[in-house]
């Protein structure tokens, strides 16, 4: 194993610290008033105006699609090179990661129409959303199916003649809301009757397809998410799209669907651990400048374990994503199965508690929206179901193990 | 120890599980809308009017101020026969105890003025209080101190002739928002140089006192609390009350704090075990209800786990808390102050366990406000800070332990 | 649910209180010296001589029995009353339960004699147990099947004629190697044909019986508990009694095996909040007497968590155990099942906890014997699996937790 | 971060490997069998012969001494090289270390005498130790104080002329009661008006000094650790040796003391690995081949979280290792602390972790010397207090971490 960042990514990643400092931090209260302000007049999901100048300084400072491994499309960067840009993106989760365009689910789909794209697809959504032009959604959790299990997903696409005619409801479809948004990517059932893994294709659906309704959007943990579009409920009622709206071969959606998490669980995971990092600090800096009972917090045990168990969890979760990078870089993603499953279990449980802690240390301060802790906390609990519960990739991980120790049951 | 409640009590319980069947539970959902569209139309921290109706309903059948002690204005009830009722109102945490006027701080400000205050007093806020004519709100907890330790509290109350002159901030004044609001109980200090816990007393301030600014609200992890009068944030700057307005004796705020606490503890935690109770419910639901990987969720050992842990929790919680009321009734409050300090870390704690589990096993569903989980995950996260974090009260058991182990130290 | 001990109950438990504090505590360094120079003899299991003296202050002081309700032969105390007297012997959980003659498996194996034995075997075997004359074991788990699910027993108990022959491996049989050792009661299969819980009897079997050879003791982790006979293996190869030996009615031996635990678990879980009352304050003294980091542990945050967290844990583990007691008596060991389950995950977890912070609280003399921590950890250690593992007790508590909400699967 | 392994590590990797599968694991029921016979014999503490034979062939295959980076004496091996080597070893910790002259705490002492010994005292002690032709011991904790806090170490060296004289009690000297233990190297105040951390020397102590005496030996868990020579308390009165005793500079034991554990918390933690490991795999096969109500183990959701966590937090304990070690290797102990803190928590709590669900899975044979589950569960909950309890590392991260965020307070 050899986690070693080259020296591109060094570079990179100074470059992305100094952008956070001068520009991204500051403008978080900016960023916020400008989000209370357009909920306060109706239009919750616009995007607010101080963003707009954050893209084009990261764009004028080259720290735009660093996500995306293509060196002239994007940063040139491998997984592992990459992992810190995500994680140092996550300090500032609501703002850093799209104020480079490297945030999802944008980050997901650009890769799917990049690797399996045609030069029409590319040309009408991969390049607009490359520049910031506009912005996507991805349609594939329903409500009425656990999606933990993928094959469960119900929604049709039946191919008729040269058109595509989908049918179903769809949620958790987040930037689905926004203004910008203007294109989804469909998982739907096209071939009923193959095999379970065979049956689903990708389908990419313009916003403003008749038959197409954003019904509403669902909140997390109070939060709706505005700013970012939120999370789109969508209903597809005979929804026509030409057949050369099919991204990548028929019947390939589950293995697409495979392939995008692969990447982009890194990115969750670094970005989580970027927020654990925030959140670590945010609570050392409160319990040296809080006293209670005639010691600061940083002098009361009880306080130091939470401080010391936050670093060492933070530690370990930090060297298995890069592990996990690492091996996706060398052996690919599906050799990595494992690991990424693995991960994606670490990485949200262990920033979840630094960020419990945090919150506790700062009293009633921690559960408001005075201190960034209690947003980031509803996000991480979100990624312990997001893209498979805990339980589905611990599941994955003892099959696995199992099998290796030659025991046929699983 | 007797457990055992009273047929007063049992009869009750009775009456209170209909009218929660029968009214409150089917007006949950009303609710929340009323309260969306109170928020859309920029006002929302105005109660929905299905309240009016609910709380109308609630005393046609007795079931008002059921929290009170006193047999003519309130139930009549023991701490220990009211805890139930106090469960059964947590089924519905957002709109039973308000409908039967049994809600925080109300409650607790109505003990405070029926014990402490004088006839005036009482005639003027008890009286409408009672009646559900006006709310409150309580000043205790301010920004800039670690408010774990009360002697921390460093809001002014000059008494000067027949003035009391109030400068500070607080803020977490719960319902103070909200238009019905009249009157806060402020814990200031009035006597600089008395020791410790002589040095503040309670005020009731009347909220179009000039110089009283409510600044804000703050939010709890998204939740904006809205329909029950948000979070305020209270500025006085040189607000001037007569020294009739002085709540107990001078000097006595402290201890009047800590009376305030005992059966108030109670009454939050009975509510925690009813969210907890409401939350096994629906994972029970949830779990029999829902396929994946070929079987429901009710057969899938994981999820059991959940089930069973989440009873053996909840059991064990709810004993104790009756143990603590019990004592309450028996030996009072101080005599009880480890057992209520213990399920004060405890209830909160157990039941936020229950959510969670309840919240994974719904998947994406769970993290949103389409169940009612997620809203009282929140409320738990808050009591495990609110009126003393778990660390202060853990303390506070450690130091009673060592001492009847006769150990000086502590 | 009324917990109230008795009278007779509490004037047992005082003088319980003052037989321990008299005669057993100060017995503890005696009873390890002379089992360790029995074992330096080569005779582990010969009981240590300070017993004798031990049963005989026990008997004299009326403390004999005592978990057995019935008013001639035992204590005349209901379950709930004798709960209390089971704390207190786990205090010195190594010699107080015999001392007393409220040792397992002899008190399980009165249990049954007393309430399916024949006049004849009473005579020959419940009346020199009851006198402390003899002692007795019980073979129900086996080695080569999982005895988490009973119906798993192999054991045959062919019945031929006048005869029942026995061929089958059982182990754990506590107390076995024991030279007192005269009858094992024999959990096997006579009907290999009748119903999945209709299959299995019990048979008394003489320890000198021919074909009966107790091969070895098991020890558990590091601890031979020879003093208390060990753990034997027990092979029958053809070993012949008559079927007068056959003990209650043939078939019924799962029935009977689990009357068996309804008040054995109250046993063994007050037992456990015995030693954990025991370590906690162990835990106290050492944090009073030890100075690190110049100031002593008893001022150190993270001990003061353990110790309050001991006590909270204690507490909720102890009310459980009441109430399932009291539901025995009140109900019936069957309609407390889910209580009975509960209790067995409770106590020995809530135990184990306090005794590993109690253990660290010690350094290194608390891994050593030179504080009774370490065995009392292994003993409870070995709890959460005898009788039942934790995970199969978690299971019958969900499947009747999704019963209640009228969830068919499970 | 790069912790790829030299090709000479990888190779000597297999080699390790093929010694393990060829002698060490079929040689460890033969070592339990003689151990067991020795005990019975009378002398618990003489090493069972079958180690000669596994020295021999461990030497023969030039797997003899790789602890030692020295190149001739030793492998040759980097930290980072040799912590796979330690892995490997800890699958049958209770034999692999010592076969290979590679078990503590000869090693520590080997290292010091290595790099601070004299000529005369590397002749005398280092070199038979090289060879495995005497053993040796370390005399630091003390029963009287607090050893998680080094600086209360109270045994005595006065220097006195020539002659250095011992008085004070230790205890955990592992190793001491074995016939071929020859020296100790013993901790102790030489300067008690020092400053804090210069009070301390070590002194090389025979064990056949008058005045030294062998009191006895602590019992870990049941455990008397006999083949291993037991954990001997050392008392020393008037104990008289030439000053050319004194191990490195005067004034310095509390430096080397430190030094020595460095590279020996990373064998300890890669050994706790490789008992995970080990742990892991007798986990699954338990599973697949164990039925309980109808379905193997493995396929039972709650041992498949077992196997899954567990096979989860041995990596990121093991990568937490790998960098510590690798940081030694390229910044030294000192600059690594922090890490080397981390994983003395880590290694042990995951390893513990894994061998708790181990043991549960394997029933009542868990808890039994049937499978070596329990023993090495008893080791590796030792580990979590000998050279500092887990709450003293910790402090130590935080202390580290406030620093870092510019805290003075701590």
């Amino acid at each position: 194993m050899d986690f070693r960042h080259s020296d591109r990514s060094l570079e990179v990643q100074a470059r992305v610290r100094a952008f956070l400092d001068e520009h991204v931090l500051p403008a978080e209260g900016v960023f916020e008033e400008q989000a209370a302000r357009a909920r306060a007049a109706g239009t919750p999901h616009r995007t607010p105006p101080v963003m707009a100048e954050l893209t084009a300084a990261a764009r004028g400072r080259g720290l735009w699609n660093l996500f995306l491994p293509d060196p002239v499309e994007g940063g040139g960067l491998s997984v592992l090179d990459y992992a810190p840009v995500a994680e140092l993106s996550g300090r500032s989760v609501a703002i850093a990661p799209e104020a480079m365009n490297c945030a999802a689910p944008d980050t997901g789909n650009m890769e799917l129409l990049h690797q399996f794209g045609t030069d029409e697809q590319k040309a009408r959504w991969l390049r607009p959303l490359l520049d910031g032009e506009i912005k996507s959604c991805f349609a594939m959790t329903e409500p009425a199916v656990a999606s933990s299990d993928a094959t469960n997903i119900a929604t049709t696409a039946r191919v008729s003649g040269e058109q595509v005619v989908l049918d179903g409801l769809k949620w958790w479809s987040t930037g689905a809301m926004r203004p910008e948004c203007r294109v989804a990517i469909v998982m739907a059932v096209t071939d009923p009757d193959g095999g379970r893994h065979a049956r689903h294709s990708m389908i990419l659906v313009p916003m403003d397809t008749p038959g197409l309704t954003v019904e509403r959007s669902t909140s997390v943990f109070g939060y709706d998410d505005g700013p970012h579009g939120g999370h789109g409920v969508l209903r597809f009622e005979g929804v026509r799209v030409p057949v050369a709206n099919l991204l990548g071969a028929r019947g390939a959606g589950f293995a697409m669907a495979q392939a995008r998490l692969g990447p982009g669980r890194i990115h969750h995971c670094m970005r989580s651990i970027g927020m654990a990092e925030r959140a670590l600090e945010l609570l050392c800096e409160r319990a040296s400048s809080r006293t209670a009972f005639g010691m600061p917090l940083a002098r009361q045990g009880v306080v130091r374990e939470w401080i010391a168990e936050s670093r060492i969890r933070i530690e370990q979760a930090r060297l298995l994503v890069l592990k996990a990078a690492w091996m996706i870089d060398e052996v690919g993603a599906r050799a990595a199965r494992t690991e990424i499953a693995a991960i994606k279990v670490v990485a949200p449980a262990a920033a979840s508690w630094v960020l419990d802690k945090a919150i506790q240390a700062h009293g009633a301060a921690g559960v408001s929206d005075d201190v960034p802790l209690a947003a980031m906390w509803a996000q991480l609990r979100t990624l312990r179901i997001a893209d498979g519960p805990d339980e589905v990739h611990r599941r994955s991980i003892a099959r696995e193990e199992l099998r290796r120790h030659g025991a046929g049951a699983g």
